[in-house]
């Protein structure tokens, strides 16, 4: 099943085919504030999953095509993020001195965006901002200290996840929060659509050239583990979500880019890129030279 | 006024001697999960506070020492972090190689905790875990690239908050986000009960004896310049939680330590610590030699 938000905070699931409109199953009106209604049926999906079934059955919805999707999950508790976590991309940062397999990170639910959103470039001149490919994993079960064992016990699902960065010496985390850096969707696909976790591909396209490929296969720290770690420090709850960090092949968007992400068996977002008056600062008020690596 | 959290979920506020019950004001129950009811206090606060100031008058309410306080927030939309943001301990972390004045990180909501909780150290042997005296700054009108001169419109109020951080070469957002690490309260004190954002004491002791302490006239990145920078990169959003960095005099803290903080006009805090069973990973599975100085 797809669990999904659309038309301004409505939450809906569906087939692929039809929407059929759930928000009075988890929330108390399409534009509850702050929009936390798909954590809870996130939730409470174990006991409402024959219901929902029923009604993806019996109400005729609306065509998938007719609604505008946003992200599926706007304000979880955490937005976990792994560093650099295919052996080809920790070769290509390693060689820049930017390898890090040292634990994770966090991004700001604010970057968060959707299918239907297009990725803002802040105003810094000189400043490139790549495109980053990966996979996103949603927790289902609240726990912490889970075993690599018991780790998939805990994932809900997957989504396609864009991990926009500008590169750069200042804080990782900041210039990876920026608004809209975050793009996540088309929706959640519930994890037992996805027949094997450690085969799953994805794609990356930049205005159709095919720039990002990669396989769950060869992850440096795999689904159960990033699960497992990510629950060694921090309680984990329903609707947190885990950027499962990006293979070879980051580069540079610029204003009048489409970025088209699809993660197999998920589906697949186009991503327009617009340059954007907002987002100067002093951190960023000198320009920042890259170091090539050589 | 005091806005906080106490017995389970329920939001009240305070005139610093008695509690009165408002979770009907901003929450469906006092379990309403996710925990967001204060968030929704702080953005309706300026057309709810002639009934709040009413409210607190007339109403008996129950005695302030007879309730179990919790951390006021927890689950904003993010805790903003900046390190190293006081002349004295820029040079003592430079001194390590540690200084960094390059924006602002993220600390994961999960690790919030209130003034009634302990301190859990993770059990990982030969690690430090540190305390760090900090003033935490609330959010309470949403914006984004939010000037200077407007910021102080921004901020709701203040609180104590203790960031505490396992020292070490793994991501620092991992090191600081395990349960338990972000002690913020007593409550929430409004702005307008703070004479001057530009001359605030706070101090912090372990065991009765004083570590740390800090006036915000100190700060290297003031109180409107972090929300300034914060907003540059991501919308604000009411209840979002910024941790303005730490004085020198950071250092390690132990089982049966007791760490109180003490911000002036605030309030003050007294956090046990106690040695936890939970914590282990991978990550951190290399003990760490700690580099000192010279």
């Amino acid at each position: 099943m797809k669990l999904l938000r659309f038309n301004d905070g409505h939450i809906g699931i569906s087939d692929g085919n039809k929407v059929v409109d759930v928000t009075r199953l988890c929330a108390s009106s399409f534009d509850e504030w702050p929009p936390v209604g798909i954590n809870r049926l996130i939730r409470d999906y174990p006991s409402l999953r024959t219901e929902l079934q029923n009604a993806l059955q019996s109400d005729a919805g609306v065509p998938l095509e007719a609604v505008r999707l946003q992200t599926p999950v706007p304000w979880p508790n955490k937005l976990i993020a792994y560093p650099v976590n295919y052996y080809d991309h920790a070769t290509e940062m390693a060689s820049r001195g930017l390898a890090n397999l040292q634990g994770f990170f966090l991004k700001a639910n604010s970057s968060l965006s959707g299918p239907a959103d297009a990725i803002e470039l802040p105003a810094l001149p000189g400043r490139e901002v790549h495109h980053e490919c990966e996979i996103a994993l949603v927790i289902g079960k609240e726990g912490r200290q889970i075993s690599v064992e018991d780790a998939l016990d805990h994932l809900f699902g997957y989504a396609c996840l864009i991990d926009v960065t500008i590169r750069g010496k200042e804080e990782r985390v900041m210039r990876k929060s920026y608004d809209s850096f975050t793009p996540v969707g088309p929706w959640i696909v519930t994890a037992d659509e996805i027949a094997d976790p450690f085969n799953i591909n994805m794609r990356l396209w930049v205005n159709g050239e095919l720039r990002q490929q990669a396989n769950t296969r060869d992850l440096i720290v795999n689904i159960p583990q990033m699960i497992s770690i990510a629950s060694s420090a921090t309680t984990l709850y329903p609707g947190d979500l885990i950027a499962a960090g990006t293979p070879a092949g980051v580069g540079p968007i610029w204003d009048g880019d489409v970025v088209t992400i699809e993660v197999e068996g998920v589906g697949r977002m186009r991503i327009p890129v617009v340059a954007g008056k907002r987002g100067t600062n002093v951190v960023f008020a000198k320009p920042y030279e890259f170091k090539r690596a050589g």
